[in-house]
């Protein structure tokens, strides 16, 4: 096939799944008579709709029949017809130069960035070379203009959820601390006080449990636009997950083929976090950044530089952004994972005796910053006192739940697994240490948060006094086989997982 | 399934395929029972074999069903059970950590490096961590150490053809010149003086002919191991497809992820065809680095940089390197593409009057000085000469050809297409200037090397006098269609084809 010309084959749709990429599969005979190659990229269309796909080829007619289209299971979502459909060869897109040329250390324009991040979105990239944009941007860094037009590019791509309010609030923690839920407290708060805070958050892809995981516990999660939409004008605030909405989408694709070697670009994570905001109408956005020892950021230093591109850029695109440093060196909140964590938010909201203070404690802090940069009031932590001791934060958090499709529980409805092992102190003295990194690697072990019910309970923070043989934590694991296997990961690595002195 | 537990599951044949990774498709519910997810890595084995592939997945039974593994097109060239076959899940290769250190500008160690390329070829990198190898190479470069371990590692995970002789010759020219079809008249005269030369070659990626796309309108290619040995033992010489043999596999998967970005790490590229040459037992090997305008090299200082890389990696793995800097400012030859090139090959090994006389004295002076390396002789030029003149060379060829699997044609035996237009001269003068990239690109419009019969017959090459109207050169194309795609592309960049003073 020349480029431009059409050939018509009849769908046939395949629940094959390849994770992400849109895969159509192809007869090789078709493939020869029209001069298509397996990874080159054709275009679909039927009607008005149109979708760019990669070929696979078919070896023998077993499968896919010459005349016949594989629509594999992502792309069947994007196009469904019964009728025959077009298809054409695509031309190798143009942002593979910019790419090129971002690798051979060149800045890209505002033009370019956004012709890589359209082309990403529109599937016209392959994840290999969305692989190499990742790789240069992570080496070369992207400078303050390529992150702003990054950032501008995501937005411009993606959906965004309209709103009436001309103040709306939101809040980011660049994670890395076990626990910390403390956005579930923050959400009831803010909106019981009549801030607007369409909260989106992802699920976790390396923590035991993202805030996505957590409310999952208490309510539905994915919802759609035209539901978060709802919610919001209804409750003033959302707790869902971002990843079926279509917000700066390019962004998703960038962190699926990040994540096997773990790298994250700055100019790159900035641009996600702020464009993600921006997507939701946000113009008020508080962002924690947790540092020290075990945590993302090293040292205060690094935490300030960070901040200031966070401002920076974000002050560019309109969105005014206040930075918190906070302490990164240990857990917040004695649950750790999704439905451990759950309890210790319900807690904290019904003003439960069992409620982790630590976690109130974050949480009135951030909500009272948040409202102090929204509404320029001076006396933020004690209106978000006010609102959590009065109730009217819990109340708000049943609404929220029920606007989301489920009916509140109490903390004790929670249920955790019932194969659980307790870690006890090897001595006496004071807790001086608990290690962040290993907690949240335990509770990945012990099956957190594929396993809801999975993860660590904590019975002591620092500075607290501790006796010999009195537990440390528990450890919640779904199945015997899975608690034995944390066990062992725990008597490998116990050395360091906490100090007494 | 926690890692190191088995499951076994019915092997299903599927004849998709991927163009090149291994792809196992697994039913939802399997991976789901036994944690395992899209992208894992899974090892199958059944008796003494076993291998690694990268996990699809199917949403509904239709396709797999649980208790089934869908095994693609690859996936089963490497494996074949009727029975059920044990899957694993495999950990996280610890490459990963060395790339990752790699693309943060760390020098690796021999045993880093090694790891990489084991990996690669155990198929325990996915593409787009392969990329990110490639994106560290390229951005980063590789240090001299790291481009002797990079060669010696391809060598050591690849095949290896052992040979009796002592002294094995080799050449290899970087590319970029369209024509120049050396090799097939050199391999012949060197084999026919008694001197051992096992030549494998690429197929054209970008080019309208590789070596092998040559050779093979006039013998079979693709032999294997064992009938290279046999071809080579047989004749002294032998010019095959490398791509089927294993010589350095790492290699071919890089070039493959490197492709569509067209990125090629300096390191990479002298470690890939250093490699090759060493896996094939050369003992004496001859670099051809085309240069100027049009070429890969621009000028000759990049060249000679170029070429101390060739030899001191080459010396540092045992092998004598020679480097030759030749004309790349104009096609070598007259023809262009698959068989227009074989024809001009076998006018010059039967000195017929049709031979292009550029060709013939490259090939010449380019086998004099590889049996001037191999056996300190001097006169190595009248030597080759005398091979080709007296009809040895061409003697050989047949020989070459009858090993490979055909019978030796006639140059007028080769067919060319019967759709051609001449382009012809716009006014009198002289040469002074044939654009090698546009020539190139117009004979891959054309439809070259797909239609072997497809490119370009060049009736005059520079420093010669034209008439207006003359024809300049002619174009082959394999049906109406393409013809006119090329005469189109031809107007569109006329200006830039050539000059006539």
């Amino acid at each position: 096939m020349l480029k431009g010309d059409l050939v018509k084959l009849k769908p046939k749709y395949v629940q094959i799944s390849s994770g992400g990429p849109l895969i159509a599969i192809l007869n090789l005979k078709d493939c020869e008579e029209n001069d298509i190659h397996r990874g080159d990229r054709i275009q679909l269309s039927y009607g008005s709709k149109s979708v760019v796909a990669i070929v696979d080829t078919t070896i023998d007619d077993s499968f896919i029949a010459k005349g016949e289209i594989g629509l594999t299971y992502e792309l069947s979502k994007k196009i469904k017809s019964k009728q025959k459909i077009n298809v054409e060869l695509v031309e190798k897109p143009y942002s593979l130069k910019y790419i090129k040329e971002k690798l051979d250390g060149k800045e890209l324009n505002k033009k370019e960035i956004y012709a890589i991040i359209k082309d990403i979105v529109d599937n016209k990239l392959s994840e290999v070379e969305v692989a190499y944009f990742a790789a240069a941007g992570y080496v070369n860094h992207f400078t303050f203009e390529e992150t702003v037009a990054l950032t501008e590019a995501m937005v411009n791509t993606g959906s965004i959820l309209k709103l009436k309010s001309k103040i709306v609030v939101d809040k980011h923690c660049i994670g890395g601390v076990a626990g910390n839920r403390t956005t579930m407290v923050i959400v009831p708060i803010l909106a019981s006080l009549g801030l607007i805070i369409p909260k989106t958050s992802s699920r976790s892809i390396t923590s035991p449990a993202g805030t996505a995981d957590t409310m999952e516990v208490l309510a539905k999660v994915d919802l759609d636009l035209k539901g978060v939409k709802r919610v919001v004008e209804k409750t003033n605030g959302c707790i869902v997950w971002g990843g079926a909405l279509s917000l700066a989408p390019a962004d998703d694709v960038i962190i699926r083929v990040e994540h096997p070697l773990g790298i994250d670009a700055v100019g790159q994570m900035i641009a996600s976090v702020l464009a993600k905001k921006k997507s939701v109408s946000s113009t008020h956005v508080l962002i924690d950044i947790p540092y020290g020892k075990g945590s993302k950021v090293p040292d205060l230093r690094q935490a300030k530089k960070l901040a200031k591109l966070f401002v920076d850029v974000g002050t560019k695109i309109g969105l005014k952004i206040k930075v918190v440093f906070t302490n990164g060196k240990e857990p917040i909140g004695n649950g750790i994972g999704p439905a451990l964590e759950a309890r210790d938010v319900l807690y904290v909201l019904m003003n439960h005796e069992k409620q982790p203070l630590d976690l109130r404690e974050k949480a009135l802090m951030l909500a009272g910053q948040i409202i102090e940069l929204a509404t320029r009031r001076k006396n933020g932590y004690a209106l978000a006192k006010k609102a959590l001791d009065s109730g009217l934060a819990y109340q708000k958090m049943v609404e929220i739940i029920k606007a989301q499709g489920k009916r509140a529980i109490t903390p004790d409805e929670i249920s955790l697994s019932r194969y659980h092992f307790d870690i006890k102190a090897s001595k006496s003295g004071r807790l001086t240490y608990l290690n962040n990194r290993l907690i949240s690697e335990l509770a990945l072990v012990a099956g957190a948060p594929k396993d809801k019910q999975a993860g660590l309970y904590l019975f002591k923070h620092t500075k607290q006094k501790i006796v010999k043989g009195e537990p440390l934590f528990r450890i919640y694991a779904e199945n015997p086989r899975k608690l034995s296997f944390a066990k062992e990961f725990y008597e490998r690595n116990k050395k360091h997982f906490a100090e007494i002195k």
